[in-house]
């Protein structure tokens, strides 16, 4: 068993009990609650709440509740990020980690209403989290603005504006940057912070989160045309059928296979950098990073 | 022109002003912007706003810039409720405060993504409000209570699965307690907190609160029968409509009509005891209390 894989075991679980937990607690309604459930219980690959921890693991701090409490809020969000993306009137997809989505088994109304009720609830449970106060704001204020209108909410819509056109490589790195870029740079930076770590230290996290940023949406683009829905649990072929601009269709499969390595090398070579100081141990995150790979 | 006039005219314009601004600064895909500031911008009552800040100035207290970020905070709430409340998958209304509901101007995915960036810029707005960490992390978190899953968003679900239904008015109290009455709670009790009132004033004002809350939607529930869609700007007859129980259906129109007089009372009363310290001037808020009587 890999170090990492010891520590998805270990990690993942427990986060994945934070949220269960305070979405038990704190919702009244049942039909909701199973329907917040639902989705958070479907699974997926968790890579926003292991980047979250691994980062604080590689500095060598003991991961507080605070900790499993931040990843558990990072994950609301995307996950209610996916609910509402996967809508009719969004993506109108039907399927996400192998099982139907939210609006097919709940309705529309109460999948839009359970995906309300994730991002309330992170902000929520982020706010109640064990964390001093003056970091807690600040983790709540990085969180608002990476999922917010000039984070996540703001790359979905230049996401879908973007649908049925010819887009730049540089408009496309801008949507993603924004879609999918910018939780994965608060996972980081986030661990880094519970981590007590400098500015300029930071910023490095936040460099090498930009690189695995990109990295993911490569991948996923390139996963889209080359793999099989039932290899990846969601249908394929959904960015040509929804005519999205995509890396592969830019710089063809070679070509965004080739971007995909630069991104990996580039996020490497920050860490190896953090690497040169004793209180970083970069192994984990390079095992993150071996993730990314095709 | 009354002191609520006047109250109005220069408190209300200064939270528009501030959630505009934020709007305006955080937002970085125009449509997106366009969308949001088109419902921060088709006007409304602002009650929740008013209630807040009238709270704060009835304790005497000068209202700072954090009592405004506050106000805009939790009016961007309201108002990304309505966005998805008018949804075809919900309500399904065309029209709002006398305009075509955001979904018929931008369509269904990006009044979704307007509602989803109110209510997250929400919380990115009140954490980097000028408040002090510990009681803006208070605020925080009352706020994510009253607008999520066991306030604001579980009373929409609950309500949705009413329609159809034959409810008590208990359960029809406990709907509205939770879709309307949480964020008019948080009104008072945040203004109380902005205030530096103590414990036991907070829960004074929440009894007040939670009266007009009722009052409010009885009110609403009243002005939907007897009123015309030219009077009010949104369609009337919905809840026969989406057979949604009412209290005029419950208690007939003249019980109805008693029941606001009930709730109005019970709060004035209470208004009247925390103005039997000198710290209190209760003109303002009883003023306030006028507007729910029909």
């Amino acid at each position: 068993m890999s170090e990492l894989t010891r520590f998805q075991a270990k990690e993942i679980q427990q986060t994945e009990a934070e949220m269960v937990r305070f979405i038990r607690e704190q919702t009244n309604d049942q039909t909701l609650q199973e329907s917040m459930l639902y989705s958070i219980n479907a699974g997926g690959k968790r890579i926003r709440p292991l980047l979250l921890l691994a980062t604080i693991a590689s500095f060598k701090k003991e991961i507080s509740l605070g900790g499993y409490q931040t990843a558990a809020a990072l994950e609301m969000i995307h996950t209610y990020s996916l609910i509402h993306d996967d809508l009719p009137a969004m993506d109108n997809d039907d399927l996400r980690r192998g099982k139907p989505t939210n609006h097919k088994i709940f309705g529309e109304a109460m999948a839009i209403l359970a995906g309300d009720g994730l991002l309330t609830t992170a902000f929520e449970l982020l706010s109640m989290a064990e964390i001093e106060p003056t970091e807690k704001v600040l983790l709540l204020q990085l969180l608002a603005k990476a999922s917010g209108t000039h984070g996540m909410v703001a790359g979905q819509a230049a996401d879908m504006q973007a649908e049925g056109k010819q887009v730049s490589i540089e408009d496309l790195m801008a949507i993603h940057q924004r879609k999918t870029g910018a939780l994965i740079r608060f996972a980081m930076v986030a661990g880094g912070i519970l981590a007590n770590q400098s500015e300029a230290t930071l910023t490095q996290l936040d460099q090498v989160a930009k690189h695995l940023g990109l990295a993911f949406q490569i991948r996923d683009d390139l996963l889209d045309v080359l793999s099989t829905t039932e290899v990846l649990g969601k249908e394929t072929n959904r960015d040509e059928f929804l005519e999205k601009s995509t890396y592969p269709g830019l710089l063809g499969v070679a070509g965004a296979k080739q971007a995909l390595l630069d991104e990996l090398t580039a996020a490497e070579t920050i860490l190896n950098e953090l690497a040169s100081f004793p209180t970083f141990d970069a192994r984990l995150l390079k095992e993150v990073c071996g993730l990314f790979y095709l």
